[in-house]
């Protein structure tokens, strides 16, 4: 293992051969950094897991070694970790301004905001963080003040892109810094560490502005009330549809509350314009005209409780779909929830709306052309292609490697890889402890693949509870057997069964208390295994099976 | 509730506001026919379920009147529910060859085969069911052999197009029988019931054949052996892969249950065509060149058990990815599949697979265009869009109302509406019993909500049963409590927090016992609520809680 005395390492600790929980560590002798700090949604078998997170282990180790987390921008892929992180290694938190105004909303939600040092920092900021330099170049993205950073090392620069596209008619104006990304090109650059989440798709990503136009048209065409959801993080599709509102003479109201406060945030920081008037309060929509008026809700992605879903179902305190109205998710479900978005819009055209759902998104990542832009712009020695699922990454390193750089420099790695940089060669060192807590409800880590298994199990077919009392002095049946189930029949239905269940429990256990058998263990397997064969015949089930016994 | 006497009536059983288990029934009198008996697959929600078939009630209450059951094609969403429903209703089957030979396969299987009554029928068949009249006329689809019904009413003809696309350059040359159609249109046609399940894509549908083109493209560039993967269904698409193997000097070797089962099925009847020594033994894979080798393999949707996962996984008893091998999934995620594929897709790039899976693909249902082709054809006076979800049946209306049918003939049905046609004209009529009915193993029907609601429960958060004696004459503890949890938390790690739960369930109860309180019902609720709130605090979980008294 590297002692990483005089030497670059770079390892993923999240975000590699998945997408979710970002984040790197680049570490230098005694000095490391983190950029990113990302939560990744469960998976469909992690069973009432509500988040899942980087295992921080080795940072906790090296807790003495570590100068600061960078942030590259406010997605909650990169930034929903930084809680739980930050209870463990409270370091100093660098990012651009609208990114740690979205962090303080989530530190203060855990009550960490009074011990966490936030630092932002813009395009001419040079933070120096041990014996790493860090600057940022700004990207385009799906929310504003996306940035990348160029940390230079002892071993050379390394360009760390972040998410990005390339979007030369910016909503907001604000350009993504190629000069920058083509001067570090010029000088020499060690390795580039680039966002592979679009790497399948061929050509060029669309500009948000084309987004834009057709929200236009759509505002200019509805014949009543326009409804609008998206990510409520995608400030400047908010800004497109807020300009589209007034450029057709419609009030704007928000509903949801990400989506309230997000755009609260936005306005405060000056990432959204909006003119005084247009926005009004989601009460005093019932006030306005249909035709004059555009909503912004969440529910893009068909979550269960937010604005749009719940309109949907008409279960919404204050608005009720009508006849007349359009809808528009401006958005693409993201992979998961292709069935909840479904759901939504169906339930949305019952309620007798216009719904529009495709054709108003663009990508905030670069897609083949972009990235091959990146690659030729910063023409790095090293590559890691990472922010994506195995075959993402696979096929990034394809383009990286018809752009020109050499097979054998491109490095796909894994959680925990340890990627070497010496004297200007690069090799795979070797492997630190990485992976993904899973945190459900206050518990962080606590459930394991044994909880998993056993819900996995409880939802497939539901529990048999036997529970029979023995007596303490001769061993025989005080009370019971009973058997009580749950999720496994319905019992009113099925009570022949439960009654031959039960007779066959009593029997196998006479008979071995007969047979002086008097160990639990004993007991319980030959319950088990008795009951489990005899409903796998009868049902073809297999719930799980719980024999108890109690001594009195 | 219309008795029928002297009006048609359709009644959608199945298929409508869904995709999946397509049932439709044809009324007229004492006369009675169903097209079709599918299955659909669970929804996310429906834990531990295996199929679900349509509601059969409303048959069963009239079985006397039942002549027959037509299928319109082999796929599992119109032939899997039929063992279920034979089991109650032994009617005649009618359907075409391939159909039906995919039919004894499964009646087989449930032990029904001997009992059960199959009828082929072909292009010049004419069927009297009762008062109907019933002719097919072939379209295209995904597997051969698929056909539409003209059913003759007393109120005029109905057709019920079944799945459908038009491929104007067929692979088995079998083009869709578009002069019956323009016949029966130019006759006069009462009602249109149609396929909506592309109904949001707009244009053409392309020909299977353009598949044909690609999968020749790939086995002629393949520098070693080529993998293919689709549905075991679309003898088609197969057809071209042997084509494409024979035109290129390879074998075929076939991997995977129903891959195997199909293609020994579809060679025999003479739907698929192979030279002698093209089709090889799977043990025999070893012995061929990599470059002389084509292998067809079940797997396309990511399925655990199918072979190519089994492959992705080294799992597969025969066969081992390789680098150097080409794998292609000619095919597409049906919705709610996609982590599955993806997830497979990253394990074969790992094996060192080159894997094509994208763009080898060609819908086997008509698009916008050809649903309009279909309402032109036809000219129906009223039309009822089904196979499909609400916001298909509503693009679907649209379209109709596009090409010219009036809107006020258009009925949008849910399962069990009763739409009555009379003295040419159409109404609403009412409402018969339809639904879902799901089976899980060996039941039918018997999980119902509650059952599916503690399988939920339990997934989330596991369970905790609590178990305690109490003496029989004084009330008093004699064993316990004892707390056993699954799926709760790692018991190791929490021994604190179930050592504080039981302490708090002993004084709960000892309070009780002490006040004289012996009901158990007022025990058990106040353990459950305890403990339950006890548990929230401490961990924002709720584990099923069950509280069990014993006496002794």
């Amino acid at each position: 293992m590297a002692k990483g005395k005089a030497r670059l390492s770079i390892v993923p600790l999240g975000g590699v051969g998945e997408i979710g929980k970002n984040m790197t560590l680049y570490w230098y002798g005694n000095d490391m950094l983190v950029v990113d700090a990302g939560l990744k949604f469960p998976e469909e078998d992690m069973l009432g897991i509500d988040i899942v997170i980087p295992d921080i282990t080795f940072l906790v180790e090296n807790r003495d070694k570590l100068r600061g987390i960078f942030l590259t921008h406010g997605h909650e892929d990169h930034i929903g970790g930084l809680p739980y992180i930050l209870r463990e290694l409270n370091v100093p938190v660098y990012g651009t301004r609208l990114t740690l105004g979205l962090v303080e909303n989530k530190l203060r939600e855990h009550g960490l905001l009074d011990t966490a040092k936030l630092i932002a920092i813009d395009g001419n900021s040079k933070v120096q963080a041990g014996v790493f330099d860090v600057s940022l170049f700004y990207v385009n993205h799906s929310i504003p003040d996306t940035a990348g950073f160029a940390i230079e090392t002892p071993e050379g620069v390394v360009i760390h892109t972040g998410d990005f596209k390339f979007d030369q008619t910016p909503v907001d104006g604000r350009h993504a810094e190629i000069h920058k990304l083509a001067a570090y090109g010029q000088r020499g650059v060690l390795a580039l560490v680039g966002d592979s989440t679009n790497a399948e798709r061929p050509g060029y990503t669309p500009s948000e502005l084309s987004v834009g136009e057709k929200i236009n048209e759509i505002v200019g065409n509805a014949p009543g009330r326009v409804i609008m959801s998206t990510f409520a993080s995608n400030i400047h599709r908010l800004q497109l549809m807020i300009r589209a509102a007034e450029k057709h003479g419609r009030k704007v109201a928000v509903v949801g509350r990400s989506m309230v406060n997000n755009i609260q945030t936005s306005l405060q920081l000056g990432y959204l314009e909006a003119l005084p008037e247009t926005i009004i309060d989601a009460d005093d929509v019932n006030r306005v005209d249909p035709e004059k008026l555009v909503i912004l809700s969440t529910g893009s992605q068909g979550e269960p409780m937010s604005a749009l879903t719940r309109m949907a179902r008409a279960a919404h305190r204050k608005i009720e779909i009508m006849p007349g109205d359009t809808v528009v998710l401006a958005s693409s479900p993201i992979p998961g929830n292709e069935k909840y978005v479904s759901r939504t819009i169906d339930q949305l055209f019952r309620a007798g709306a216009n719904v529009i759902y495709r054709g108003v998104h663009a990508s905030g990542h670069g897609s083949q052309e972009e990235l091959k832009w990146m690659l030729s712009l910063v023409k790095p020695k090293f590559f890691l292609p990472v922010h994506g699922e195995f075959r993402m990454q696979r096929t990034h390193a394809n383009l990286a490697i018809d752009v020109g750089v050499d097979p054998d420099n491109i490095f796909i790695t894994e959680l925990g890889d340890v990627v070497e940089f010496e004297n200007g060669r690069a090799r795979l060192g070797g492997k630190v402890p990485a992976g993904a807590v899973m945190i459900d409800g206050l518990g962080v880590g606590d459930v394991g693949n044994i909880v998993l298994r056993d819900r996995k199990l409880l939802s497939q077919d539901g529990i048999l509870v036997v529970v029979v009392t023995l007596s303490k002095s001769t061993g025989h049946i005080l009370s019971g057997p009973d058997i009580i189930s749950r999720g496994f029949v319905y019992v009113r239905e099925s009570e022949a069964l439960l009654e031959e269940a039960n007779k066959l429990v009593e029997s196998t256990l006479v008979k071995l208390v007969t047979d002086n058998v008097s160990e639990w263990s004993s007991l319980k397997t030959a319950v088990r295994d008795a009951l489990g064969r005899f409903l796998y015949e009868q049902t073809r089930r297999r719930p799980m099976i719980l024999p108890i016994i109690m001594e009195a």
